[in-house]
């Protein structure tokens, strides 16, 4: 397939299930890849941060590809990540997942090592420069601990080094300034990383979203997306309201026993789990697993919001 | 050879030396190791950050550790970093390097994810059970955006999980902390990470120091260590000043140009270049060059050190 | 007059324009509030960091609000800042503003001193029990280093501590917290600190806006804000794009010669003295002047308003 | 008196002992001062981060400074702290701190605004051309989220605008740069705000200390500072050894209850009334107190290092 430029719609974060032994579920990836076909979303993001990409063996992530592009095949478009520190290793992602099918990857700036803005621009050069298909900039400065400037976003648009931004970065007002200034280069795709202000990010005129949250409720975000687009925005906003509650489950964690990131992807996994849409909540090491109380929080999110 | 416990003295963290096309200079990595034998040092470290492991691919670390390995057999004890963002792919690391050969591994806490103290802890246990080698933590906040608690760390002691800390925090008070606590672990090893305070480091009662300059001087570094054992403290500070001046090196690239980064590792590679050490000074992508004004000024440090 | 609750509309943080050495300037002042009340804004905001009231002696800051509620009257309501590091001294600022007449305090979290979450609670109750008038909190992460939480702040407003919130974070989505937990206190303001994102705040549900910008083109903002009103989300996004351009006058300043509080509020008020409101654009000290240059740059962004 | 140049030995942080209703607590305050010359300090710093000066009001800070002046006559030079946010308003409190007494002021960068090098240097050169008394730098990021950068600080002491610094920022790599480049401006003191590593500070070549610890012990950071001049560095790394113990009692506070400021001041102040000098040791709002356990656990301190 043609990767659509601009990308649109809702494109999710597909989460990572894992067996208790910590190998990739593949009956479980095909059964939320199936769920989220059937939500209505408009492509596939896998290996990204959500996805756990940052715990996943190179074995493990070319496993993943492989399994959803030989699954959705021509379905939807598959975009993956090639999250790693430098541009060389980053290079080598991009083969693996290239290779693998995926029709776009998604990089975001060096890290680990310190950088600069002129250094991100060549990362982002070398890397367009040897990928076979769109690469996608990721701003997820939580993460990288660098936030991607729009003005460098903009001048690799405007170049044709960039084919679009997933913007984790939470800060709506240089979203803005992004898809602003990307109406001067047809094809640029403007995506937001949030799952709690899509409405605001699509009202001011992004692409799309690509919402974590999106893995436990794809009919929702979908409804959302259509509701934007049909400029209904008082509908628009009691669905993200009730997406905004059911988000309240990322925090159920006790923070005095685990990180964020244990809290948040353990309860998107416990949520799917209580759908029955995968066998095992489990999350990739060192991350700390949910307690049951934890995970009956989580089912109250479900109940809330009329999923269970 | 069995691994020094505790390891003690210079330990530095060997450049890797590139081709023009950025690959592994094995030649010049040979004479590098030579020169930091003859120079006396104590151990060597490879595939730590001023080895710019975070550049190099899984290849190319392999073949770093294989090189040295091979070439210095039980002369001199071998560290390995197994620099990466999670348990896994560090586990992945640790199978890697040890089959080359390396009898330690050195690792951070976790980094891209968000991360908690008990999850560091269990990432340091889970890697400890699978190594078969020591495994020394790598203090380095400016990289991975945590500082290592020294009670997290004299725990880890205590079970015999740690043999050592490689500490590059710039903190001196809470390593000392590590330094007065670990007394009471016998074995364990406490180095610093600093150019430029290894002398109150070994007052206070440091094993050792990993310096990234001791790649360009390790004549000195192994002055100043053993002034410091002999207690020899004025002559020891005087050879401490005579580094600190020789490490403003680090700042010969334009801050409007180039990051930390490209300026401390691009002097170092160039004055091993200019010192006839290494073929050629390039450093990885996207790092960006030395221009010529800048490698001639690191001439002048050298020549000011007495060291061209 | 009765302090609105809530309070809503567009709410200026009001400049402090001084003379050439550095005092009050209070014709100017007078004129800018009557081109404020002209532009129908719906308060003033006085001594925020718009204000310059982190450099205006206590002297300076009494004369301010003096002057601007003895013009104004019960016309507008009349909000002031009381900025200072922690309770007591901010107990003073509260004793001397509503002595000068303020209608209500703006307070953030305390800063120099390290916090916590409970520290800030206290710090909120103590001075709402001391205030004659109501408290607004003022969360600005950029000055105080902290983000006041949406339960804390949520947990203040049911228990009748704080009358608003005055968000200068940038972060939209804990933003949306406060404004959808706020609906269960009435009387509650919830105001975004934004220049760039007033038409999503409002959306969202927001009860007005504080934008600094607001100094130069007030009548451009009451005219996004009856948009919004309005529901007219196409009129109001081209408005609040035409300000978001306006609003790139904050980068004219040199970064490699001044931080970006020289450079924003030195726009601001370079804009205001081209529009001929103010006698002098001078700025206080430390700050750094804006150049020549930099002030022609501030009049073509005027002039691409529609403002020379 | 003429105030020393450079300053040396060291030069408590005096805590300011409140009342119940946390009024200064002036024969506490005395006898606090009587306690510090008694064991043999060589000056005293008022209003500093340990005296609670961010949490003093302005009448406040006056009557300390008058109470400690008035009381010591000549007998050692009084430093007074002129914490605040710009320069037009450390200039008022220069102004009243003089007035008072003080022999020098200590001033931090700019904060709460954004700041830049070239304001900070601004900064310094307006409040030193308004001061009739030396101006002492304060480096403290961790209050005012900026390091001075060494070479700054050089500059304004070749240029004798400074008269020395008070580094409270933990680095010691860049003390030692201060330390180093100021041996070519004689006169210029270059003290260490650490508790932890006062031995090492002294060894390269530091003119003094200013611990917060030394009210709680000032003989043994006295008989520290003339074991390290005398070369004694065995006997002086076991006193600072004992002392570091002793800090401990910083970290008795609850963090889930309190932050690290209202634990370390209330730990010194508890330490204080424990040992019959302060008749009370409540800390200034918004800090919480410590509970019965946590004193407890100071007393512990106390015993362990031979203070009680």
């Amino acid at each position: 397939m043609t990767f659509p430029a601009p990308l649109t719609g809702v494109v999710p974060p597909v989460c990572t299930p894992l067996t208790p032994d910590r190998e990739v579920d593949v009956p479980s990836l095909l059964r939320l890849v199936e769920h989220l076909v059937e939500g209505g979303v408009h492509g596939l993001f896998v290996l990204g941060s959500t996805s756990e990409a940052a715990f996943l063996t190179d074995r493990q992530r070319r496993l993943v590809v492989e399994t959803v592009v030989g699954h959705i095949g021509a379905q939807l478009p598959v975009l993956a990540g090639a999250i790693d520190m430098t541009t060389p290793r980053v290079l080598d992602h991009v083969t693996a997942v290239t290779a693998a099918g995926a029709q776009a990857v998604v990089v975001t700036a060096p890290f680990y090592a310190r950088t600069h803005p002129s250094e991100i621009v060549h990362h982002y050069r070398r890397i367009a420069a040897a990928s076979p298909v769109p690469v996608i900039a990721y701003d997820i400065p939580v993460a990288v601990h660098t936030k991607l400037p729009a003005e460098l976003v903009l001048g690799l648009a405007a170049d044709g080094v960039l084919a679009g931004l997933k913007d984790s970065s939470g800060d709506l007002a240089a979203f803005r300034e992004v898809v602003t200034g990307a109406r001067a280069h047809a094809g640029f795709s403007v995506l937001t990383g949030s799952e709690l202000t899509v409405d605001s990010a699509l009202a001011l005129g992004a692409d799309g979203a690509v919402p974590g949250l999106a893995n436990v409720d794809p009919h929702g975000y979908v409804r959302l997306y259509r509701l934007c687009r049909a400029g209904d925005w008082e509908a628009a906003r009691s669905e993200q309201e009730r997406l905004c509650a059911l988000f309240g489950m990322v925090g159920v964690g006790d923070p005095a026993r685990m990180g964020t990131s244990s809290s948040a992807i353990g309860a998107f996994k416990a949520a799917l789990h209580l759908r029955g849409i995968i066998d095992c909540a489990v999350t990739a090491e060192p991350q700390v697993p949910l307690s049951g109380d934890e995970v009956a929080k989580v089912g109250k999110f479900l109940a809330g919001a009329g999923l269970l």
